[in-house]
């Protein structure tokens, strides 16, 4: 298969990286600031340029989505909308920019977060974010049918980033790499659509 | 209680008023084209307006915000994102100004429904502002603590509505009007917080 993994250098994009590593596919990188192409995935323009250059795909993996940690308390409706904008509408842009280059049979599959179901102060932004993202998957697939799967990913806290965000989790386990990993080969090698793949 | 009900004469806010009309609360309906005042939830400028007129009160409904039904095959980016900005971010936006109105110990009862959970074709846009409002509900509850509740109201396909979409939701039965009612009144009247409540 031909799979652009979208945040492909990240902490989870790695751990996409190396579980669908198998040789049995081509594997395209792509990200704001590294992998082998650039894109932004906040600007139309910059998704369809990497399309564009890609072409016809097998699979499209996002790991990609900014959104920052931020108190309610102080939060402006502009904050909120930004972070909105950047893992939300950023991860649905992917998609509905990218269904004309996708194969038939082929998937997406992205990503929310156990900030969803188990938030700490100061991810109401996440949370929004990946609610969306969880809404987008289960209605979007009802429409794409068998043509196209899409899935969501919904990682728990990574081990490679326990370091710095483990003392903010009290009682969570960091979750292996390649439990992350496997969560995404899962929607891009497996069979269902219209899931949410938890990985923790 | 002194309690806005944004939407208040619309389908959903009739059984909410129905519910909460004992006497023992002084009722103030809004709306975009009905009830006591009249408020835009998409405008900023109106959304201040409207609590400037209202001034302190004990509890905000949200029963308001418009998603499209649409045909994901055909849908763009822009609509998208206004149906985005019309359910999610307009409901938002009533607990971001409104908090600075609302007394301690009061609440906000925002709308989240059932096409989150079961979809149908034609509602990606209300399947993502759903989502996102859950997560919003479940992540600003932590940070609000017991001075402001803030909860969702999950409804079904409310009775009153299943003339028109009943045929689109095969085998599912009709939500009473009284059982929605009510499940927005335990959000204005009862104790938890960050709850989504089920009313189907």
């Amino acid at each position: 298969m031909r799979i652009i993994v979208v945040g492909g250098e990240g902490t989870i994009g790695r751990a996409v990286v190396a579980a669908l590593s198998s040789g049995r596919h081509e594997i395209i990188t792509a990200g704001r600031t590294s992998g082998a192409l650039r894109v932004d995935i906040e600007s139309a323009d910059s998704v369809q340029q990497m399309f564009r250059q890609v072409g016809p795909f097998d699979a499209l993996v996002s790991a990609a989505g900014n959104a920052r940690f931020g108190s309610l308390e102080t939060m402006t409706e502009d904050e909120l909308v930004r972070g909105v904008h950047g893992k939300l509408l950023g991860q649905i842009r992917l998609v509905l920019l990218g269904r004309s280059y996708v194969r038939e049979g082929g998937s997406f599959t992205l990503t929310s977060g156990y900030l969803l179901n188990d938030p700490i102060p100061g991810t109401v932004t996440f949370a929004v974010a990946n609610g969306g993202i969880e809404g987008f998957v289960r209605a979007s697939a009802l429409e794409f049918g068998q043509r196209i799967r899409i899935n969501a990913v919904s990682p728990g806290m990574a081990e490679d980033s326990a370091e710095h965000f483990g003392h903010l989790n009290p009682g969570r386990l960091p979750t292996p790499m390649r439990t992350i990993g496997a969560a995404y080969a899962r929607g891009v090698e497996g069979f269902r659509t219209g899931e949410i793949i938890p990985a923790w």
